[in-house]
C-alpha cells in the first residue's frame, strides 16, 4: 500500500472538505458501508454495545470492544475512528487502547471528556466531565503511545451536553487542542444546531471539527459545510437500521410459520458468502492445492 | 426459576409438536427474537461468522463464537441452541464445549458430522464426512461431560449434503441415537423437501427429528407436522434481513448525504435503550442510590 | 457433588477455625497449590497482572482477568475467591462481574473501597477511597446479582492502608457489613499486626475477618488464631517463587549453554503431562474409541 | 527503532552463529528471559498450555493461545517465535494467524507436520502426519499473508517422532524449503543426538536448521555448532522451573502455616513491581500530571 489507514483518516480529517463517517458495529455492517462508499467508518461505542446485548454503559470489557473493531479493521480497507468512550480508565489505559489500536491498523480513536464507567450522552442530565488537567493527561499519554505517526486522537468535548457554557466547550476544546489533540469532536444533543453553528464560529477552525448530527439531522449539511465543519458522524443508524429489519423479519416469520414471503427480501445467500469473500477463497483454494 | 433453559429446550424438542428456532448471531438479535415470541433461539455459525466479518470455515476461534453465544444468552429467556460446527475438534474439544456451554445457561449443541475446519453446507460438493465411530465418539463426550442434565446434544448428518445415500443418512441417524443424541438434525440443500420427507418416513421417529428449511423454503409447514419433525429452524434470515437494511439505509444515507429521511424509518434511539434495558438500568440505579 | 465450591467456601469463613486461602495466578499453580492440601484458593490481582506482564494498575481488561480465573477454576474443585479489585467499575459492573463468576463456578470476590483504576496497596500513600454510599452500593448489587447462594462477597477496607483512621476503617467494616458482606478483609501495609489486632479486638467478630499478612509476615498465626481471624491469605508467593526459579534457571541455561544441569532440578515431563491430565485423556481415548 | 524484531529473528536464524531461544510462557517469563540476556524467546505451545492448567493438545482456542504470545510481545523487545502447533487448522487459518501474528509484532511462527487436535510430540507412537502437498499449501499461504517481510515461517518436521524414515524427513525438510520456509525445525525424541546430527549431514545447511533438545539435553552444544545448526530452543524449563519452585513454597507454607521462612527466598515485591515496569508508571505519572 501506498498509503496507510491512518494516514487516510487524518488527511480526510484535516481536509477543508466536509466527509462523512459511517457506523458500524462488526466487521459485516462495516463492510457493507465500505463497498457503499463512505471512506471512513465511525466504530460506535453505542451501537457496538447494544450489538452485544448490552447498555452504552461500560458493561462490555475494553479487550471485547478491541475484538469487536478489530474484526471490523480486517474486513475493511477504510480507516476507522473508535468511538474510546472516556478510555476506560486513566490516562494509562488510554495509552494501552492507543497501542493496541495501532497494532489492529485503526486509524484513530475518539475520547471523550466525562468519566469511567460512561453513560450515554442522550441519557441523564448534568453528567459529570473529567477535569480539563486529567483529560489534557489522557490525550498526552494517547499521543505518546501511538506508533502511527499519522494515529488520530480526537477529543470529544461533552461541555455542552453536561449542561457547562459555551465558554467552558471553547475552553475545553482549547486546552484539547494544546495538548495535541488531532481533532475535536464538539457534541450536542439539541434537535437543532444552534450550538454547534455558534462552537464553531468561535472556535474559528483553531483546528479540525468533528460533529455527531444525531439529534439535529435535519440541519442540512451544507450548513455544516459552511461553518468549516472537518467531518460529520452518521452514528448508529446501521445498528438501528438492522433493529428494524429484524424485528420486522421476526415478527413476519413467526406470524406466518414461514420464511417463503421473507426469502425474497432478504440478501440471499449468494450476498452473504460474497460479502464474507468466499470468492477470494475459492483463489486461495486453487492457488494452495497440490 | 422454577424450571431451566436446558429443560425448556428439552421439552420442546421432544413434544410431539412444531417448534421453531429463529436464528440470532448477537444479544441484541437474540432478545428481538425473544421479544418476538419465540421460544427457543438458534445460534447459527453461518450468521456470527458473517457478523464478525469473517467466512463460515471455522475462521473465528472456538472461544470468539461462544463468546458470541455468552452475550446471546445473557441477554435472553429464552432457550439457545448453539451450532457448534464440527466441534472444533475431536471428542475431547466437544467435551470441553459441551462444559462451557452448561456454565453459560445455553440449553444445547448441534455438532455436525463434517471435518474440521468446516465448509458451509450449501458451498462445494461432496464434502468429506467424520467416520461413525469419530463421530460417536463426539457424541458421547459431549453427553459425559454436560453438567446440566437436560443439556441438548443435536447430532447433525450432513450425509445427504454430501451426496451420500439416504441409506448412510439412516444408518449415521442410528448410530448418532444410540450414541446418545438427543435429536437428529438431517440436513438437506435441496429446494425441495422430498429427501427430508422420504428420511422421515424411514426413520419413523426413532429419535426427534430437526431440520433447517432453507432452501426447501417453500414447503408449508403442516408437510413438517405431519412428518412428526419436533422443530424447525429459520437459520439465518436475522442476519440476512440486517444486511439489506444495512445496505438500503448506508446507500440512502450516501446518497443524499443526511440522515433526516432514514430517522422515520430506522429504530428510535428509545427502543434502543430499552432492547438493552435502560429502564431497568434506572430502577437499580435508584435501589443503590444512598 | 454432594457441595458447591461456593459453599465449601462460604464454610471455610464462617468456621470458627482458622483457614488459608493459597495464592494462584494461572490453571497450573492452582493445581498445584490445590494438589498442596490447600482448602481454597485466592486468584491474586497483583499476581495475575504480573503473570500477564502487566503493572497492578487495572491494565489488563477485566475479562482477561476474568479469563485467567476461569481456567484456575477448571482446573481444581477446591473453591476460589478473586481478588476484584475495585470491580472494574460501579455496582452496575460488580453486578454483571459476580453473575459471570457464579457462572465459572468461582466462589467468592473480594471487592476493594478504592477507586478504579487502583493502584497496587503497597505503593504510594494516602491512597483515595470511595465514599461509603457508593461501596455499599456495589456489595448490595452484587449480593442482589449472585445466582450462587453460597456465593461470598468479601469486602476489603482500604482505610488503614489510606493513612485513614482506626475508627474508619471500622465504621467502614460495620457499614459493608450491614450491607451485606459476608466478610471484612482488613489490609494493613503495616510490617506488624499490631494495627490488625486493634482493628480485630474492636470488631469483635461481627463478621468473618480475613487478613493478607505479606507485610507482617513474621506474626505468628497463633496470634491471628486468638483474634479470631476467619482466614489468611498468602498473597502472592507463588508468584514469586515462580520468579526467582525462573531468573534462576534461565541465568544458568544461558551462562553454561546448557540444560543439562538444570533437567534434574525442574519438574520432569512426566509430572508436567500428569499435572494436566494426560492419564485422564488416556482414559477417555479409551472409552470413546471404537 | 532502526531495525525490528522480525528482521532480528530473521538475522539470528540466517546467521552461522548458533543462537539460543529460551522458552517462555507468560508476559512476566519473557521479560525474566529477555532480562537475562536471550536474543529471543521461544512462546512454547506445551508451557502456555499447561500454565492455562490444560493438556498440549489444542484445548486452548488459537485466539486464547494468541493473547498469551501478545502479552509476551508486549513485555519484550526481543523478537519472539510462537510455537504454532499446527496452525490451528488448514491452510486458512495458518494465513489468518500469521496475520494477526504480524500485527501483534510476534517475529514468526513455528508449524508442525502433524494433524489438529495435535498431542505433544512426546507422548505417543505413530503420530499421524499431514500429507506433504497439504503442508506445502500452509507455507505458502502463510508466507504470502505475512504483512512484515521479515517474518520467519518456520516448517517443524515430525517425520522422526512418527518413526517416519530419515529418507522422509530430509524429503518432507526439501519440500517445505522449497515451498518458501524461512528454516526447517527438525524435532527428535531420541535420548541422543544421532538422528539429528544424521539429518544435519544429510540435509547440508540448504537452509537454517533449529533444534529442540529437550530429550538430548546432555549433548554439548559444540556439536550442534559444528553441526552448522542455526538456533537450539530451550524449550519448557522456564515452565518446568516454575513448577517445581511453586510446589516447593506451596509445601513449605503449607506444613509450617507460615510466610515466614519462604519471604527470605522469594522475589521481593519491589523486584515485583520493578518487572511490571512501576518505575517507569512513575515517570508517566509525572510527566502526566498537572
Amino acid at each position: 500500500m501506498s498509503t496507510t489507514k491512518a494516514r487516510k483518516l487524518k488527511q480526510l480529517v484535516q481536509s477543508p472538505d466536509l466527509t462523512f463517517l459511517m457506523e458500524a458495529h462488526n466487521g459485516m455492517s462495516a463492510k457493507i458501508a465500505e463497498r457503499t462508499g463512505f471512506e471512513a467508518i465511525w466504530a460506535s461505542g453505542l451501537s457496538i454495545s447494544t450489538a452485544f446485548g448490552l447498555r452504552d454503559r461500560n458493561e462490555a470489557s475494553w479487550t471485547q470492544v478491541l475484538e469487536a473493531v478489530e474484526f471490523m479493521s480486517d474486513a475493511t480497507d477504510v480507516p476507522i475512528l473508535m468511538d474510546g468512550d472516556t478510555g476506560y480508565g486513566d490516562f494509562n489505559n488510554v495509552a494501552r487502547l492507543v497501542r493496541k489500536l495501532c497494532n489492529r491498523d485503526v486509524a484513530g480513536v475518539c475520547i471523550e471528556d466525562k468519566l469511567f464507567p460512561k453513560q450515554n450522552s442522550f441519557l441523564g442530565e448534568g453528567q459529570a466531565l473529567l477535569t480539563i488537567p486529567d483529560f489534557v493527561a489522557k490525550i498526552k499519554a494517547g499521543k505518546d503511545a501511538q506508533t502511527d505517526p499519522d494515529f488520530c486522537f480526537v477529543a470529544r468535548v461533552e461541555a455542552l451536553i453536561a449542561g457547562r457554557s459555551m465558554q467552558e466547550a471553547l475552553d475545553r476544546a482549547g486546552a484539547y487542542t494544546d495538548a495535541g489533540a488531532d481533532a475535536i469532536l464538539i457534541h450536542s444533543k439539541k434537535s437543532d444546531s444552534v450550538e454547534i453553528e455558534e462552537f464553531c464560529r468561535q472556535w474559528d477552525n483553531r483546528s479540525p471539527v468533528v460533529i455527531v448530527p444525531t439529534k439535529y439531522h435535519d440541519t442540512p449539511v451544507d450548513v455544516f459545510r459552511d461553518l468549516g465543519v472537518s467531518a460529520a458522524i452518521w452514528a448508529n443508524h446501521a445498528m438501528r437500521a438492522a433493529i428494524t429489519a429484524i424485528e420486522e423479519t421476526c415478527a413476519e416469520i413467526y406470524r406466518t410459520q414461514s420464511i417463503s414471503a421473507v426469502e425474497k427480501r432478504v440478501a440471499p445467500l449468494k450476498d452473504v458468502f460474497e460479502l464474507t469473500g468466499e470468492n477470494v477463497f475459492e483463489e486461495f483454494a486453487q492457488r494452495y492445492s497440490a
